[in-house]
């Protein structure tokens, strides 16, 4: 079967690659497991690196918001994750390409989809900055939307086409709300909760770095290694599962700034590790402190969707899976100075 | 100043004409009275009828899916009405068309405004069709939005893209959830809930009718009357009394199928009244039964938004306000036999 990944010269999308590569089949149309024959990485560059110079891999560079071009990329696939997207103080910044990539995009990736005529598998990223204001301490599968920013508006208009594309029996769509993915590799990114990794990762790299958040101020995050899980258990899983919403709200656990600048102390080792620096920017601040404080999804609970232990699992997996690739690649830019 | 409504040519949309050509004035981007100087009434066809034939209406016929279009319409306005729409059983019944109205037009709409730089003030019919499944026995103002259908789908959509373009400044907008209308006066239309007018329109104009859904039917209904008094008094408050989704769930009273047919005998009088014949359609009745069988707004309560007494006043309004144009246009056309 083939698997299409938009966005997928990104962090997350790379990572799924990785693992959809390795594990070699998946759930096909039918119901039963079938063979990875093709996996398809469309983004705004061609994506590479390590894992991914496969024969079953073709990497796409273009334009999401161009139909004919998606139209291409969907041919014959199975299953698309539709993961590309202008992240949250980048679609806040730029309103018309937010919603050119966020909604447009979208669009073209469900209009392409059906008009496969094959019921294809769709799995779309959502996220929690669709929820947002007067919320309670935890977020659940019931939550209204409420999102306080044009990408969590993207997000949310984004699931509610998911859902009539598949009641419509155009497509067999899924929205997972992702909370906030502690630790991305690669670069900086627009992304309001960038620093929730950044304070993890550059130090534990040696490069100092600056926080834009009170040390106070809640994330709920999730490892790379449970969402690719996730990713792969909701594919697999009966479409029916999410409910008439179509929604799976993942679940995370909730820390603040200053307990991801500590953790990197506990688990440093010998490493030359960079120092945090508390820089307050209001506009960042507003935008995180509008997301939830925590997530209580009874629906993934009961799904077996699994979150991390504790910090210290998250750091010493990122260390175990990534610290090595990233220290390549810190080598290799240079940052900006903090 | 200038008003545009969008459907124009509908029956909500002259009714709403009317009312502000009558009134001669309302609440101006200064936040104090201002003199009607321009109704533009837009539509796929070119409005007409009795009291618009006023030198401060322009009537233009066009497509809300063009944006040149829409531009022009919008040129120099200082409110926006955005009532254009494929109404729900139309959006059910052709995908496509759906989407091109209620979503690409609203954006056309939002758009436009965006770019005439003045901040218009700008009110959405939203729909209690944005609301559908597993529903409360009334739906309240934090009823999270559960659409069963592509209308129910497109209204959501268009309230997220209302509330994002006033949060960014853009324009100033309210989305205001309606019940069902009832009496709608003119020729049945595509929307699913078409019947709660016709059992009591076509009977009092001597026509027979099929009610398509079985007689213990809930419809929460509202007069044109008290729908109209709606739109004007929620144009003049602030913008920001409808809270951080900018919207406003109207109330109504829930009837039955049974007891509009039965409210017609009661005011009847000596005219000779035509038959309801029960002709249960399992699509239309599907749709409706998604939809709430109930509404507890706080907010439209606390604003002082009124719902009609009982279903005696609206059919006595009814007769008062509407019967007589409605028994010209039966008499020239040939409604289908029933």
């Amino acid at each position: 079967m083939k698997v299409v990944i938009t966005g997928g010269a990104g962090f997350l999308g790379k990572k799924l690659a990785r693992r959809l590569l390795q594990q070699g089949e998946m759930m096909g149309p039918e119901g039963r497991p079938e063979r990875l024959s093709e996996l398809l990485l469309f983004d705004v560059a061609q994506a590479a690196g390590p894992g991914l110079d496969d024969p079953r891999v073709s990497a796409v560079a273009g334009d999401i918001a161009n139909f004919a071009t998606v139209q291409s990329i969907v041919q014959n696939a199975a299953t698309v994750f539709h993961f590309a997207a202008v992240v949250s103080a980048g679609a806040e910044a730029d309103f018309d390409l937010g919603y050119r990539v966020n909604l447009n995009g979208t669009r073209n990736v469900l209009e392409a989809c059906r008009a496969l005529g094959s019921n294809p598998r769709v799995v779309f990223t959502s996220s929690l900055a669709a929820f947002g204001g007067d919320l309670p301490p935890a977020v659940t599968d019931d939550t209204p939307l409420t999102p306080q920013t044009s990408y969590g508006a993207q997000k949310s208009i984004g699931e509610f086409l998911v859902r009539d594309y598949t009641r419509k029996g155009f497509l067999r769509g899924t929205s997972v709300r992702l909370p906030t993915i502690c630790v991305r590799t690669g670069l900086p990114n627009k992304a309001a909760s960038t620093w929730a990794s950044s304070v993890v990762r550059e130090p534990l790299t040696g490069v100092d770095v600056v926080c834009p958040v009170t040390p106070e101020t809640i994330m709920v995050v999730l490892s790379p290694r449970k969402t690719v899980d996730a990713f792969v258990r909701l594919h697999d899983l009966p479409v029916d599962s999410f409910g008439p919403g179509r929604t799976l709200l993942l679940n995370g656990i909730n820390v603040t700034a200053r307990e991801l600048e500590q953790a990197v102390g506990r688990h440093a080792g010998n490493r030359k590790v960079g120092k945090v620096t508390w820089q307050h920017d209001p506009s960042i601040q507003r935008i995180c402190d509008g997301w939830p404080q925590g997530i209580d999804s009874k629906r993934a609970g009961w799904l077996g969707f699994e979150t991390d232990r504790d910090l210290d699992e998250i750091v010493r997996n990122f260390i175990a899976d990534d610290l090595d690739e990233q220290m390549k690649l810190t080598a290799s830019v240079s940052l900006p100075p903090p």
